[in-house]
């Protein structure tokens, strides 16, 4: 579990793996985004993207998920190993997401989050400010999604 | 049903309107974001937040639908009178999003999207290129989130 000066700038972490079924592109997409090409096969084959594939925002929210877990992994081993658990504030937001290539049904996706920029709040000097690049990856190596996230997370040394 | 043509800039739709449940809002957070504070009453009560609260990527999943339902409607009502429907093309993402206030269980959002700017695709004349600005506005008058999205659509005069 990372304070925020263990956050090196370049240090990238994968955060999880996810494959993408059938039933939960269709499941997410029903409920958010019931384009032609989310919902149904024979759509899918005659839209330009030619097969199902995953709403964007299913490719986002799965990234989400990854990251929840991983946090609340490194939580529970740093408790387990008598270490300190920083605190973690939710993120303000994202900038610059896009949505690179489709993510199919049978796709497995490899999300990951990399340290770009970090400085020390000003207002609360008991806080870092970490903007990290985050990506999703398909099987074949190909970049699936990315987006650029802000986030506040406790200084160990104050 | 709009080509490029009619979107002045400056002109603003309402997608849609929604009433976030707990139940919901539970379902979505246990899938894609269980942290406590969106899945847990007693947990969101301790929380920063006081009071159990969507999922920032709920909010945005659901804007997402609203203008699903938005452009469906308007393809049908187009049909029905017998007037020409647009093409657009899926988005290649969106900049800027911003979480602002908490979206509480019982909270009415809504999504609105307004034109910032427009302009002809080079490369393919067909097609204009819109960018717009997107808003998620509670029943209290408080905008709770915001991105600008990016999106192809077709011409009418070529």
């Amino acid at each position: 579990m990372r304070f925020f000066e263990d956050c090196d700038i370049g240090s990238r972490e994968v955060l999880g793996i996810h494959h993408f079924t059938r039933d939960e592109i269709i499941a997410f997409a029903t409920q958010y985004d019931p384009q032609p090409f989310h919902v149904d096969d024979e759509a899918a084959k005659r839209s330009l993207f030619g097969a199902l594939c995953a709403s964007g925002w299913h490719t986002a929210a799965q990234w989400m998920r990854c990251f929840v877990d991983h946090q609340q992994k490194g939580v529970l081993e740093a408790r387990a190993a008598g270490l300190p658990v920083p605190s973690g504030n939710p993120s303000p937001g994202f900038k610059n997401l896009r949505w690179l290539k489709p993510v199919y049904v049978g796709d497995t996706i490899t999300y990951a989050s990399e340290v770009k920029e970090k400085q020390v709040s000003k207002s609360r000097p008991k806080w870092g400010i970490l903007t990290a690049h985050n990506t999703g990856t398909n099987q074949h190596g190909d970049l699936v999604i990315e987006f650029d996230s802000v986030g506040f997370l406790e200084r160990r040394s104050v």
